[in-house]
């Protein structure tokens, strides 16, 4: 019986439903009895979410470097990890997190077109060799996903400025950096089909925490 | 003839009489016509100072982690690298560092006990081949430097506590891990005995400063 607990991250880009569907993974593991910590990344501690303050900070005047911003993500995450999930996991509780690494190589990589390699040093060298034990990947077509938050802003959709247009090829680009890391680790990644109604998406979300249910006791 | 500036740092432990030798450093090289940026490390920058003061923050109930302190002393120093280091010696200015990547070896490493291995892979990353053309670095024995750091503060030497014990052994580490960096990179790091007075010492700094000088022009 393997009484450490598990770790698992939401991803996916904007307008894909994540925070719905992280309160229902949340509420399915707790009503199974299940000790569940639910977290975020950048930040989930007090000093990691100072970091995250530093990272959103625009300061027009200084641009953040390619690597310092590099560097931030990964020192709020070696902090998150000491102070929250390994402890979680050690002492048997699930840690269902908002976003992990893989977001920072579909948004910093993909994104913003740092270096995927600088990343996975990083990451190797952070982590230790601890990776989530299942990543839900929400994934939809960008433009359908963009529609969604349009329609929760309340704005209309209609024609789309450059402005806009290079918002769609950010995301765009941002989600097939996803889809690479779900290609390159499929036991690792479940894709999951978010254009879907909720209560498919959800259908599915509950087998692949069945599955972790049953691995674990 | 290299029109590229100089990159000068100036190491050394508590007591060593670094402020006083960085001021007429920066004097000597002044008054013989060279544009002189001056700096420190960790900070530099508004944004890399904001991180020094998230590295300086006690925060007691929430001890930083060794690897989230690694990452935001090299997120600071990424950040100085771009905005200020880079930038002042592609225009030929001479960039005069209190404290540099060699600090991070003997404070984290030799002090902290942090493993040497994880700083030289976050040097190799940050830096890019950039590395100081001299370091001068300052050392005496750890007794004689902090009984200058004890009258410098008013207090008698005397007796020492637990303590203060645990203070000598930590410096004494520090210095050990600088000398073994010079002892490494002899030709770029120059140790320079500041147990003498300040006349030998500054003439000494003279000596190594026309070297850069002769090279450069």
């Amino acid at each position: 019986m393997n009484r450490r607990g598990r770790f698992i991250t939401l991803e996916g880009g904007e307008g894909v439903g994540k925070s719905t569907n992280l309160d229902w993974v949340c509420d399915w593991l707790t009503e199974r009895g299940i000790e569940v910590v639910r977290t975020r990344e950048p930040g989930g501690t007090p000093r990691a979410e100072a970091i995250r303050a530093l990272l959103l900070d625009p300061a027009p005047q200084e641009p953040l470097d390619d690597d310092a911003e590099l560097l931030l993500v990964f020192a709020a995450r070696a902090q998150h990890l000491a102070r929250v999930i390994r402890p979680a996991l050690a002492r048997g509780a699930w840690v269902i997190c908002d976003r992990f690494t893989d977001a920072t190589f579909a948004y910093q990589g993909g994104g913003r077109g740092l270096d995927m390699q600088r990343i996975a040093t990083l990451e190797t060298l952070v982590q230790r060799g601890l990776t989530p034990d299942l990543t839900l990947l929400l994934d939809m077509p960008v433009d359908a996903a963009q529609a969604r938050v349009d329609h929760r802003l309340g704005q209309a959709g209609g024609q789309r400025d450059r402005f806009e247009r290079e918002r769609l090829a950010f995301f765009q680009a941002v989600r097939e950096a996803y889809l690479a890391r779900a290609a390159a680790e499929p036991a690792r990644v479940a894709v999951i089909d978010a254009s879907r109604p909720l209560t498919a998406v959800q259908a599915e979300l509950g087998e692949y925490l069945e599955r972790q249910v049953a691995q674990w006791r």
